[in-house]
């Protein structure tokens, strides 16, 4: 008996890992097409490409929905926790392949195909739309598209009726198991706590970071950042760097994880912090366990997890004290004429000013977390109808004034900032870049515990101990986990905000001496 | 009745349209994979890669040799000719497209699927051993590969019955509708006006061509190239140029046309001619009707007319004297120290020298020919069984004493020189260089006749009109005519060696004073 049992869960495992490997090619083949139309492709291949991206999408949408997936799935599903089948264990490799291929497979077949397709449309014609209505400050032409989208992303969640907040099924979808119920008193918290800080930070001399502000060549730039992040244990065997309008971390298989950048000459932070903060994503994908390529669990959790490691490597150890006592002396030769004469402290207060400021993607590390508990606020309130389309635009001003102290002269720099509402669903789009920082504090001080002298190690560039504490951790379970079960295995507990203020408290009160 | 047959035969068409989009979108999303592992993947890819191309090309297989696509072209065809159809006229493009993809679809499911399995799988294993081999001269290695290779090409083509001769089928495969009684006599015939050619050139002073063997810095070579491809008409807009080790060109579709070449800083002509080379190939691939992309009707028609064009572009017009009256100046001007006190005389001399030498890809023009011609035979006393395999090597080295009057000091610049035998089947790989030249002979000639002052707009680089007449006589058509059948339509008959004789006869007889 147990053969027999052993012998149809090893067919019908098989068959699963065949039809997901199918499936998982097809959709890494189209993040290469990504990747060229965004590094090398010539504008005429704009439309042909968009078609093949289509076609692909398609086919993977269609094999990801398979009926018959589904039924292999739940023979599969009978065997789990069955002794005799490698899925017994319900931390082995097969029990986490299957629960997580049955929990892409409800979501890719909750959603009515009509639906999909009606979104994909949207979508495509929105993101158009705000390529060209951003620039001319254009709302009015935003808002009907906004108010589809809102309709959409309403219509989505709505197809997940156990969910207890609408806002529930978009926030899964990127951060599984996170809800508003968790997110909301744990961003709250956060605010009350920044709100002081801020201001005390605000009431102190202004920095003056005029030294990263002069004009560092690019070829320099790129050489420097290339040599930190070797450094931090990205290969070049198994990636590489190339220059885009946005920049993006990409994975194609264990053995191509590439990071995309862009360079600002008269401005050295924009394209170094990009790096490290890419390089940080593909460290990630880079440590997943090599046998996991090509399933579904060989690939980053969650959007927030992502964010944990591209903020670690971007942020708690790339614009530490530490790490530039041992790269100030090297940037400084390699911009000599700009830095010769500018002492580490000083360069240090410039790449940590704090500032409220309008744009996410140029915030500081304390005021960034500002900028996404707005969105989140509003991307809650539109989904619950207690805001309207109509009374976002300044719904956004007021609660950026309150919040940060400042507002947009106009809805370019306002409501128009980001691409998310606009190639996206409204709701999920947001919470993972600050969990990330919440859960970083977590990780970060259970590596400081297991490692007591990482600060000397950094001073060395040796950031192998950490780089193998958070492979051994988290980079090579992949997907086996979500984000609340690594907290869990590491901490113990659940997600708390502990950890993430003392390292605000720590590094911003030295710097401004609070 | 006329509607009722309107109306079926237009819904068959448009599902097979739909069919044939998705091949070509999946096929076409496997080139930009294959373009992409030549030119930037990183290493570590390569596993990952392979197995992402070799699911997708088992995905075009299943699609492209699907009976449900053999059922709707038997349906289809029983409309073409048919009147109140737009493939009642077999001219137009549904009739084409109907013509092809039975083609395609006949060709995909002649070969059992094990024998592709089996022979893809054996390539596979061949050409790495050889990559391994070539370099030392290790053909005991290779030579059981071989064996079996020519086992498999045997049985490939034996899945042709019907054809004349053994080789025919495999020829087809590039040449639709060249046979080995097409091409053996013309290569006899080119080869009897070959001999005494390079014979009276022998007899001649050697031509002095160390000035193209000169110092030329990598980035003023590109620059030079592409100036000059822009001129000829390359769309920098829907293409562009990167390096890799062997130069080729690709189409992802009609708007992103893209070719690669590779420098020697030690001799000119290896990149500036490889440039042009594939920029012939690409002028080709743009040309085509914008409303055939994505059918099996937009991509060149075969192996021989695309060399037809890369060679028109790199020799017939690149290597003339008139294109460097225009460039020479502009060629020195870049590279004053090397050029500027050569004279155009001895540069076109340089650039246009015969001597018959071991390594097709670097002969002449006119030697090339005879590389090709060797090839042609052996592969068809391969597959006659004429000759074996454990003799090839010493045939080979008895050819090229024969024909050339050289002969390699080892197997390396033998029988090991090119990766097609290695890479692929033995039979249909070589002949389309040849043809090209041939029927780039006819085509010139024809367009000369038309275009009467040819010379002197190449003197002002003026490429328009030549790529205008080649456009509208042969780009724009895709694979809607084969080979012969724009002999046919261009020359009012079949392939003739006249003109190309005629070509190299005054060409080579005023360089060479003959």
């Amino acid at each position: 008996m147990r053969v027999v049992v052993n012998t149809l869960y090893k067919s019908a495992i098989s068959e699963l890992k065949e039809r997901l490997l199918e499936i998982n090619d097809l959709a890494r083949a189209n993040d290469v097409l990504e990747w060229d139309q965004a590094t090398y492709m010539p504008p005429g291949g704009a439309e042909g490409r968009a078609r093949q991206m289509a076609t692909i999408a398609k086919l993977v949408h269609a094999r990801s929905s398979d009926p018959a997936l589904g039924a292999l799935l739940s023979q599969l599903q009978s065997h789990t926790g069955a002794p005799a089948t490698d899925a017994a264990d319900s931390n082995s490799d097969d029990a986490a392949l299957i629960r997580v291929a049955q929990r892409d497979y409800d979501r890719a077949t909750r959603i009515p195909t009509e639906l999909m397709g009606e979104i994909a449309n949207h979508i495509g014609r929105s993101y158009s739309a705000w390529a060209e209505a951003r620039p001319k400050n254009d709302w009015a032409t935003m808002r009907p598209y906004l108010e589809k989208t809102l309709e959409l992303s309403r219509r989505y969640a709505e197809c997940f009726p156990e969910a207890a907040h609408i806002a529930d099924p978009l926030i899964d979808g990127s951060d599984e198991g996170m809800t508003v119920a968790i997110i909301r008193p744990i961003f709250a918290e956060l605010r009350s706590f920044l709100a002081p800080l801020v201001q005390a930070i605000a009431a102190k001399p202004e920095t003056d970071a005029s030294c990263i502000f002069q004009h560092f060549p690019e070829a320099q730039q790129w050489a420097f950042g290339e040599a930190m992040i070797r450094d931090y244990g990205y290969d070049f065997n198994r990636g590489r760097q190339d220059k885009t309008h946005h920049p993006f971390m990409t994975r194609f298989n264990w053995g191509d994880c590439r990071i995309t950048t862009r360079f600002n000459e008269d401005y050295l932070a924009e394209g170094l912090f990009a790096t490290l903060h890419e390089a940080g994503h593909a460290l990630y994908e880079m440590g997943i366990d090599r046998n996991l390529d090509g399933t579904p669990l060989g690939e980053g959790t969650s959007a927030g997890v992502h964010e944990s490691q591209s903020r670690t490597w971007e942020n708690v150890v790339g614009r530490s004290l530490p790490v530039w006592e041992h790269y100030y002396p090297k940037l400084q030769a390699a911009f000599p004429e700009q830095l010769g004469k500018v002492d580490l402290e000083t360069y240090y207060h410039a790449i940590n000013k704090v500032q409220p400021s309008l744009i996410r993607v140029e915030a500081d590390e304390v005021t960034y977390n500002l900028h996404v508990i707005i969105r989140f606020e509003l991307e809650c309130e539109l989904l619950e109808g207690t805001l309207s389309i109509a009374d976002l635009p300044e719904a956004w001003h007021a609660r950026y004034q309150e919040y940060l102290g400042v507002s947009a002269p106009n809805d370019t720099d306002g409501v128009l900032q980001d691409v998310h509402w606009y190639g996206g669903l409204i709701g999920g789009a947001f919470q993972g870049y600050t969990l990330g920082n919440i859960m970083a504090g977590q990780f970060n001080a259970a590596a400081s515990q297991a490692i007591p002298d990482l600060a000397d190690q950094w001073r060395q560039a040796n950031f192998a101990p950490l780089h193998a504490w958070l492979s051994e951790n988290i980079y090579r379970h992949g997907r086996k986990y979500t984000a609340l079960d690594f907290i869990q295995r590491i901490t113990g507990g659940p997600i708390q905000l502990a950890p993430y203020k003392e390292y605000l408290t720590n590094k911003y009160g030295a710097i401004y001496n609070l």
